[in-house]
């Protein structure tokens, strides 16, 4: 007992030493990832201070006084990590304050007339009336999107100046002083946020949308190489996928994707904030939405690379001989395509038209290249009967062997006819003996888990049905020119935003990376 | 020129007269999407004109006096939608507010040796560190989950009391009246939000995993079905989807899956707040995060479905008369998944474990047709040269068709003969004009877009690539059967929900709907 607890507390105790060094490389983390935070943090703090010498400072507190305090209040609520963020809020907060305080005021002059009594009924109707009606605004979705931050600023002001106002005699001078110092808030964080270190949204996206093409680039490059590679890989990232999403976090395909799945509301919160910033003016307006569409486009494109993906991780695999045939030409399209998806990578990065002339042709010749290589091995998709599926693999295999090695040797069919059957025999054990080591690994698997025979059963059922063993290729290959189709909207979205963002030309000699 | 004018004039005053009328449905749209949104307004008024009282009633007013107008503060900017989301930001505010004030009292007391000069100096540079110091612990993700609100409240509240303690003597005086009306604004906001038709975040969890299932439920079914529906249906759905988001929300599909693709941030603010609903306490912890959990199975199960929706808008079509051979399995697999779905979807609803064993065995029995489909017909995936493929397609439609007039007739093979050939040509021939069809309407597209001819060159590629035509229904069968591979891993988390939850037995008079 005593051994119990004392191994608990030592672990206990373990923990807490731990934690504060824990805590320190967590810190260190963020502020590596991303140094502008560590940047913005310093510029909170710097306004912070320049607020508080309003208090601080005895010429300048004589000037305005106790609502000094609203200053800091402004300067702690408004200044983002953004610049964009920061003028929105800041433009939020500032209609916000004037429309409720006019509105206070025009109540605040219809409930003069009435007495004591009457006055306080009328306003506890208005406070009632007018928080409902802010509240149920909320839920508008434009003005959700747009103003959510400006209406609650606009019931917290209309609800102080209406309820002050009815102790207070000088409301207008009250008014006034707070109008001032939340102005005085308001420069200073915008002053913060636009010229020490401005941080844009509108570089944000522009960065995260590169970022997003080079992963999906980089995902089904590794896809296809890790379908194409040894047994032994794949196997281990089947297992990695049975457990949490942390080991998801190390799969460098999903890695590739995940960004791009989930981007959908930081996309366009970014293209919000972007649209308040200045920095582009001259462009007139800048296109943000468009990088929002080539956003959207990514996202549907991605959708499609899960499905490639999730080919690596079935449990129905086409046997390793068969995909052997075609590794090549699958090979060389995804490089072709996420060298598509580099290629736009970095034309948006320079913000430069792309050389689609080039990529297309390439694009063409390795599509042209499967399709070659799929109508060469017509036997592979006859699955007539499904015991004699991996005999027919063999010997379509025997028969591409049989090609090369006419090539090579030129000597007659007789002599090579024999090794051939022996060759194909031994593929067809091999894949024989494969198989079956699955089956007993999801045999154990089902008895680990007693508890749940049903779902096991579904699980053994998808593996061990005799499907004809082509048609995860085939599922496989499909989704590959899927892609290409995918890439097309994409590079539709590219171009168009090329067009309206008004990029230069494109020249050979542009790229320096 | 005028009549140009005048015509813009109008429009715009046309847009104008309309708008109202606009903005009032989009109104009664969002209250009668979600009752409930309306109740909240009426409820945050309500909580507005309570906290009201105490400056409008005078003897409350005498009690508290100017300081009511923090409690007004609280209650604006506290009470949320929902019963988790008010409980969690009250909470950090009490938090925030408590430690600023602690941290401030320690400042003031270190300060007050120091002369007037040091003193302004030292609280310059104590809320420098503090700014800066909290704007970047709010960088870290477990903080920006749990505590991003508590942070603001905390550097807000330690400002204004380091600030204002400088000018003003009795510090201890307004500390203690303001965490008293901030007391009393939080608990007018607990008690709107937990006794006056309180809303639960883990409700809202609840219903929407429910609704998820069933949207995916449809979404398969919807998919099947218009795969081998009428080409015109399909044909329409593809030029749809060529136009804006717009017209996707009108396909039921899309609808279906929709809420699931961005449903991550959704879930998990939801099961965040749930977990502080004190309502389930009877279960010591209900299991919140397994609903995440189950989301995100849902997510992944999704993915499959956006593949599986993407081969019915894909440029490359296997031909009708190909598909019509594999109808009555697939749809019939389809209907067993989205089966499972649903009665998974109403075994949440209920909160009773599923009854697997029946599901499985129907699963099995669709998933065998389809297989033993796919075996019969094995010349189907014999594509050796495609100027003969749709050759083959007819000759394997004839075959099928050959075997069922045997069946029924039982006459020799000679008579039938002829007549089988002349359909199977007669079937050829459509086949072919289909094809052209397609064929010219890709060119009209191509001319249509004239300025970028190489991104068409791409879509022309695709469609007119002679792949073996039986490509793509393998990649849509193969998908279906990743469907099921799937549906064990949404199922074993629901199991799993159902376990921790400590959902009631299966019984089979239990459902009422």
């Amino acid at each position: 007992m005593m051994e119990a607890w004392r191994k608990k507390a030592g672990s206990a105790w373990e923990r807490t030493k731990r934690a504060p060094g824990l805590a320190c490389r967590k810190m260190w983390q963020v502020g590596k990832d991303d140094p502008r935070r560590a940047i913005h943090a310093v510029k909170v703090g710097l306004a912070l201070t320049l607020v508080s010498m309003l208090y601080l400072l005895e010429p300048l507190f004589e000037g305005i006084g106790q609502n000094a305090i609203w200053a800091v209040m402004t300067v702690v609520v408004v200044l983002e990590f953004t610049a964009g963020a920061t003028l929105c809020k800041g433009l939020n907060r500032g209609l916000g304050t004037i429309m409720a305080g006019s509105l206070a005021f025009l109540i605040e002059f219809v409930a003069e007339e009435t007495g004591q009594v009457g006055r306080a009924i009328f306003i506890g109707c208005a406070v009632f009336i007018i928080g409902a009606a802010a509240t149920y605004l909320r839920f508008l979705p434009y003005v959700k999107k747009n103003y959510d931050y400006g209406v609650v600023i606009f019931l917290l002001t209309f609800n102080l100046i209406t309820v002050s106002s009815f102790r207070v005699s000088n409301v207008m001078k009250i008014a006034h002083e707070r109008l001032i110092t939340i102005a005085i808030g308001c420069g200073i964080c915008l002053f913060m946020s636009l010229l020490v270190f401005p941080i844009w949204s509108g570089q944000d996206l522009h960065n995260s949308t590169v970022n997003k093409l080079q992963g999906l680039a980089r995902s089904i490059e590794v896809c296809v190489d890790e379908y194409f590679s040894d047994e032994a890989v794949t196997e281990v990232r089947e297992e990695e996928s049975d457990d949490e999403d942390k080991s998801c976090d190390e799969d460098p395909i999903y890695k590739g994707y995940k960004a791009v799945l989930d981007s959908k509301s930081i996309d366009e919160a970014l293209a919000l904030y972007a649209s308040w910033e200045p920095r582009h003016s001259r462009h007139c307006r800048y296109p943000w939405q468009q990088y929002v569409k080539v956003g959207a486009a990514l996202r549907r494109f991605s959708y499609t690379v899960v499905a490639l993906h999730g080919c690596l991780q079935t449990e129905i695999q086409t046997p390793k001989s068969c995909r052997a045939l075609f590794k090549d030409p699958c090979i060389r399209l995804a490089s072709e395509v996420s060298g598509v998806l580099m290629e736009l990578a970095t034309s948006i990065r320079n913000r430069r038209h792309c050389s689609p002339e080039l990529l297309a042709d390439h694009l063409h010749d390795a599509l042209q290249d499967l399709n070659k290589a799929i109508r060469s091995q017509p036997r592979l998709f006859l699955g007539s009967n499904c015991s004699q599926a991996s005999n027919m693999l063999a010997v379509a295999a025997a028969q591409a062997r049989q090609e090369k090695e006419r090539e090579a040797a030129a000597t007659g069919g007789g002599g090579g006819g024999a090794s051939l059957l022996l060759s194909s025999a031994k593929t067809d054990t091999s894949a024989l003996r494969e198989w079956k080591k699955t089956r007993s690994k999801k045999e154990l698997y089902t008895e680990r888990k007693v508890l749940r025979p049903q779902l096991s059963k579904i699980a053994m059922l998808t593996c061990s049905l005799e499907f004809c063993e082509a048609l995860p290729f085939a599922a496989f290959a499909s989704l590959l020119v899927e892609t290409v189709a995918r890439l097309d909207s994409v590079m539709e979205e590219v171009e168009e935003l090329g067009r309206v963002a008004g990029f230069k030309e494109y020249k050979r000699d542009d790229d320096d990376d």
